[in-house]
């Protein structure tokens, strides 16, 4: 059987007590890196897990897939993924091709905690999202702002979006991989304050006043673990918001706003005074 | 500290290993059961916890919760939450209390699986989801329809719609009341066939082709669990459709609806045939 085993968000006690002892006993236990990162290392998670663990990049999990599954007909392997299982579409392409093997491998899936559900500690209701978006890092000559359009649907139902921002794990260096060598970056998480400049650059241009310098968001920062912290203010505040180490996301409010999420969420503004005026000038009438 | 635990949606085992840990050393845990159930009962997670616990319905949340907030800020107390503890408001309506508290009553949240990102067992993106809504028991004089126009919002997006089923636990018969008797009914559960006439009801009735019979849908009951199930089909496949024990949801699906969410769904088509025409007639053009 192939278990995948939803790590949770923040570090290695975030596994279910099920998920745990699958792995205690797991022939193999693989470690999926790329899509999201834990708050604590592969050491520490061995260490906790009583396992020596293999870290699957993307280009294992993509072209080598045959090896993950050598034998999950029989015996049993872990396939460890932080946050929810379903939370990233790899996950879901792992599934079906145990289905559509010949013979089928059975499979089964262990949720756990997401930043789609997580994200509800700032407050704002779970009901009242919209589509989830993801912010790229842009660089001089790429900047896609196809995120635009779809925030731009959810703020016109006055929805809130929650925007997933961008990780670069194990990215080639290209002029070392033009020199023929294969040379890593060192991985990037992006910030709220990032994301929060990246949305308002967008603005400017398209202008049609979806995420400009006064609409209320919140950053979220290592959500589920003790260190989390929560920022709540206008767009502008948060491009200069530091909330420390990653992994940040980040919530735009939709004008449909309730006044219980108001309340909730006003204790992590930066500038109460303003955040309430804001809100009470953009957001109550909405709600 | 209060801790309010997520449980996860299955059995005593989803709970997380730090949950356990916070569980087996608290001072009092409480288990919150009106919102939503596990598939095991109480003492089934007493036996697993080591700890007994005590149940805490609706009144003792709403009206006692100083009695469980006692003490709260010098030892540890444990609130238990099936799913994750934001998926309800009642528990962010308990944190705020918390923090009004004066002194503040120190509180951590424990995130844990959820319906809302379960759901992508069904192999739908979590990212094409609109807001999600709730469906309530009609009876022969209340027949609220509001989820309608919200479900209508999504789809004019092209996105899907978690639809989360009513549960009645510990409702007070209301002939016996009348007479100065408290019974309680025994709890009842929206199954994904109960949800699926009552969408078509008011598709009748208000007949903007949001929830019409062809339209696709899943249905899901008990994620997470071994018993887990997910049936596929039109709105009207699955008004005949039997998905067993609690608990159930349902997702109708979006005009976006992605090759690849096809490919993935249509194994729990009903009549696969039929499945793929309606995809392609209605669906696979927007996707």
């Amino acid at each position: 059987m192939l278990y995948i085993i939803g790590l949770g968000l923040a570090d290695e006690r975030d596994i279910s007590a099920r998920g745990l002892e699958i792995v205690r006993r797991a022939e193999r236990v693989y470690l999926e890196a790329y899509t999201a990162v834990l708050l604590v290392d592969k050491e520490q998670l061995e260490a906790y897990y009583g396992r020596s663990i293999i870290v699957a990049d993307r280009e294992m999990v993509e072209s080598q897939s045959d090896a993950i599954l050598d034998g999950a007909a029989e015996k049993d392997v872990a396939f460890l993924v932080v946050g929810d299982p379903f939370s990233a579409t790899t996950h879901t392409d792992f599934a079906l091709r145990c289905r559509q093997n010949d013979p089928p491998i059975p499979y089964r899936t262990l949720p756990n905690a997401s930043i789609l559900t997580a994200v509800g500690a700032t407050g704002l209701s779970l009901y009242n999202f919209g589509q989830t978006v993801s912010m790229v890092f842009f660089t001089d000559t790429w900047k896609p702002d196809s995120f635009y359009d779809r925030v731009a649907e959810n703020s016109a139902l006055g929805l809130h979006t929650l925007v997933l921002l961008d990780i670069k794990v194990k990215e080639p260096n290209l002029e070392a991989l033009a020199r023929g060598k294969t040379v890593y970056e060192p991985p990037r998480f992006m910030t709220v304050a990032q994301c929060a400049e990246q949305m308002l650059e967008v603005e400017e241009k398209r202008n049609q006043n979806v995420c400009g310098k006064e609409k209320l968001a919140v950053g979220v920062a290592r959500l589920g673990s003790e260190g989390e912290q929560i920022v709540a203010g206008t767009l502008e505040e948060l491009a200069q918001a530091d909330l420390g180490r990653p992994l940040h996301s980040l919530v735009l409010c939709g004008s449909r706003m309730h006044e219980m999420e108001w309340e909730y969420m006003r204790d992590f503004a930066v500038d109460k005074e303003k955040f309430d005026a804001i809100w009470k000038r953009d957001y109550a009438a909405h709600a």
